[in-house]
């Protein structure tokens, strides 16, 4: 039987993860705990092989995705209606494949990735929505929409994101291309939008923490320069519950 | 101090819930898993007073409310905005307090309600949209919306709704008026509007078990006379995460 490759959509609720990454051995508890040891273990169910989702990137512990996008390489014969149909049938009601598509077999999720959409959602009222509160951040206090598109403005661009990273150590290259950050209100909720083409550890929500600094009156925008040049601190990582990967592009 | 008495408009998810009704003494594991529990444990530690929390109804464990209404009176010196406040700050992320205000002292929230709103929401799809599934439920088989519109039509009325009552033994008066049965489908989802003047234990459910019967081929709408006769069984009780109450008219 010949390799074949599948691309896989997925979406999740990430707040009973610990993230994308599968974490331990097969079968422990840790591992079931991750979106990708998830779909690895139904995989192995079905096809009897142990075979490696690889995700266009890694999700943090708690982060959601709408469209996260994964390929696999199985020896095993089925279609792709049948594959998305069965790992549907397994999986729990916090993840969903929504899409598979067989694919050539030099497609690789996370090297091919060409652009990134995450979107972050706050709510900014002393009320939360019980239906959206899993997927959304409470900021009880008042935000300054106009310093928090200031902010976001300057925070784009094709630059070292080196201080919007959580792991300042790493010898790789912190270059990353933030093409647009989008702030809209939309009654209580105020939605950023990032579209880049990738992102760094954390870097989406110590962008968003900025942004509401910036928003709560704790940062003029003016003095982002000074977060660049390594003079004062990035803002605060914000939560995981708030952020969402919307969809990657190839 | 006079005892003053609150109007409370109370949104909550279900899913972590025994129900509405509390369970149990205060402070037992039981009592903060019900919803009224969790309100008057935290109306105790602001009033010290043991006020009893009336809502307008129960609702089942899982079952949801985007508007339940409830009235709590207390001898304490609070506005009804600091109250809300103050309930908000303490509650858990699944129960939120979306209004307050001062009522006149006869009013109750269960002896005064006219008229009760509840959707039921169906996901017909094999894909689970992973950011409603708590509070939908899915059905992969096709469904017959037009046998399911004709079900609903022959449920409404005012009638003898024993039939449909999880506690068919009860003494008291099981005649009931139910206006209207909306069935409304957008994209994959159908959701059913059911208002009326009160409903029995576990009846919307049952109603939506006896409508979904209908849209899977397995009644007969032409046949639900036979169920009221008590000739056959009403269909089952659908799952309470896809129940919400809606609204509760005075």
């Amino acid at each position: 039987m010949e390799t074949r490759n599948f691309r896989l959509t997925i979406a999740y609720d990430g707040t009973r993860y610990l993230g994308w990454q599968k974490l331990g051995e097969p079968g422990s508890k840790d591992f079931g705990r991750t979106i990708q040891g998830k779909l690895e273990a139904i995989l192995r169910k079905l096809t009897g092989e142990d075979a490696e989702v690889n995700g266009s990137g890694r999700t943090d512990a708690g982060v959601h995705a709408a469209a996260q996008t994964a390929n696999v390489k199985l020896r095993y014969d089925i279609s792709p209606e049948e594959l998305m149909a069965y790992m549907n049938r397994y999986l729990p009601e916090d993840i969903a494949v929504l899409a598979a598509e067989e694919v050539p077999e030099r497609f690789h999720a996370r090297l091919h990735a060409r652009g990134k959409t995450y979107r972050y959602r706050i709510r900014n009222s002393t009320v939360p929505d019980v239906f959206r509160s899993r997927f959304e951040y409470l900021v009880p206090e008042p935000l300054d929409l106009a310093a928090m598109e200031a902010a976001a403005a300057v925070l784009t661009g094709t630059r070292d994101y080196r201080p919007f990273c959580a792991s300042k150590r790493t010898k790789k290259s912190t270059v990353r291309t933030v093409d647009s950050i989008r702030v809209e209100k939309t009654g209580d909720v105020v939605e950023l939008t990032f579209h880049g083409s990738g992102f760094l550890y954390n870097m989406v929500r110590i962008l968003t923490g900025t942004v509401l600094e910036a928003g709560l009156g704790r940062l003029d925008p003016a003095e982002i320069p000074e977060i660049f040049a390594g003079r004062r601190p990035a803002g605060y990582t914000a939560p995981a519950r708030g952020l969402t990967l919307m969809e990657v592009e190839y």
